[in-house]
């Protein structure tokens, strides 16, 4: 299998292991985020995920994503790889894995790759959207799926000032005091606002993301959307490359990770965005 | 106040309640049904309400729905009316009973109202709407607010089939065997199936549903969209005047009770009718 041919294998016994990348759907509200927690005993997407996977394959199994989502965030494509030696076709990934996971914890699809693709290293692009409910009340249906404010919010002044975001910059501004990147220039290629339903969807791509990037821009863009700030409040806050004058970080509730684009060789299916209940 | 004017009185002393009607959203997939089962000590929306408003009237509150749902069936727009001596604003029976109700439930209005409303009786007319998530795997997203199959459907036939029900027709077909309405006529005055992103959505407005009707018709319907039966069975199933003949009842999580009509005079806030992530 081809999966095999670029793996250095020591000896001829020792045969390398398989490897498949996998898509998956979750709705984070009731988890503390993707990552596995050892030493707390709290819910993550990667416990059950890796559990379910660990059920099917018969053998333990740790798993790579292609971006660590906080507590309480979701995902529609979530891509994730890991290595096994188990011989399962990809329908028993996909189908035989749902039947382990909870209601909120879904795998789209199984793909086998080569042992070069890598679910975090090889994305060349991550797109999030954020949903937020504007409205009187709160909201009963998808109450962790939105982030709510009583706020009325002005669309046309937050498309304003996400023109000031786009770009190559020093987003120093807009990650977490504890972000650990190296670097916090980040290439932001498209970012979208729009309305649908009584929804207002932040839409944004980028190479790759800071830690709280987006919700420290819905931070600043609602309160623009509120008339609190000016349009180019978003641009000063950028160019000042300080955290402090960023404003609040928004919650996480109405952040979904919808795409992550890889080199075409590995032929992953393309993401339909989502969350599918969005008419685009 | 109006609201006494038509209220019998018991001599000079006895003072008459004050009634309101309220609009309460829910998700209902973590409960069993809007009505309270005395004997079952199982979540229900209606004593989530009822103890909320109980609260807040510093007095026990009993309220009468306009439409009773169903286990796992959610509600954009319920109304309900209740009496109460307890003075407090629109404003009060609104944010101070949402604070102590649970996430998945919101009053989103409230509105005084005099002793000839009854948000049963009164009522001139319900609607609708069924979301049906049609792919190969289970969502995630959302997954106890619509009903998955992983069927792929027809919609245009869907819709060919709707046009046998719109009318006024004899419905023993289509409700429950345990139904006690007492009589099957029901007058069906709209009836559209669409797309909205991923999710088909059935669209119905009717005089009022008998127990299971629009989840029997949901049953003939994804049975006709994955093309196992013609369009013109949903007429065969109308006209046998036999509930076994109905096919499978759909199940509750797509369901949404998203209006309900009153005369005018009650002058009561329209319907947005929603679930809110809707575009239309």
């Amino acid at each position: 299998m081809s999966q095999r041919d670029n793996t250095q294998q020591e000896g001829a016994t020792q045969v390398a292991p398989y490897r498949f990348a996998l898509c998956v759907e979750y709705a984070g509200g009731n988890y503390r985020g993707w990552q596995i927690q050892p030493e707390h005993n709290v819910p993550t997407i990667q416990a059950e995920v890796e559990a379910a996977l660990s059920k099917i394959a018969n053998e333990p199994v740790s798993v790579v994503c292609a971006g660590r989502t906080d507590a309480g965030v979701s995902g529609t494509y979530q891509i994730i790889h890991f290595d096994t030696y188990a011989k399962r076709d990809v329908r028993g990934w996909v189908m035989g894995t749902n039947t382990k996971l909870p209601d909120d914890i879904a795998i789209k699809w199984a793909k086998p790759v080569d042992a070069t693709f890598h679910a975090r290293f090889s994305a060349l692009e991550r797109r999030y959207r954020y949903l937020i409910y504007s409205a009187k009340v709160k909201p009963a249906v998808l109450n962790k799926g939105v982030t709510w404010t009583y706020k009325s919010l002005n669309v046309d002044a937050m498309r304003e000032a996400v023109q000031h975001l786009i770009g190559k910059h020093d987003f120093t501004s807009y990650r977490a005091v504890g972000c650990q990147a190296k670097s916090p220039v980040r290439d932001v290629r498209e970012f979208n606002v729009y309305r649908e339903g009584d929804l207002i969807v932040l839409d944004v791509r980028a190479n790759a993301f800071l830690h709280h990037m987006i919700r420290n821009f819905a931070g600043v863009l609602m309160t623009i959307g509120a008339g609190e700030a000016e349009p180019v409040w978003a641009k000063e806050v950028l160019e000042a490359q300080d955290r402090r004058l960023g404003g609040v970080t928004a919650p996480p509730f109405g952040l979904y990770f919808v795409d992550v684009k890889y080199p075409a060789e590995y032929e992953l299916p393309v993401s339909d965005l989502g969350p599918y209940f969005l008419s685009c």
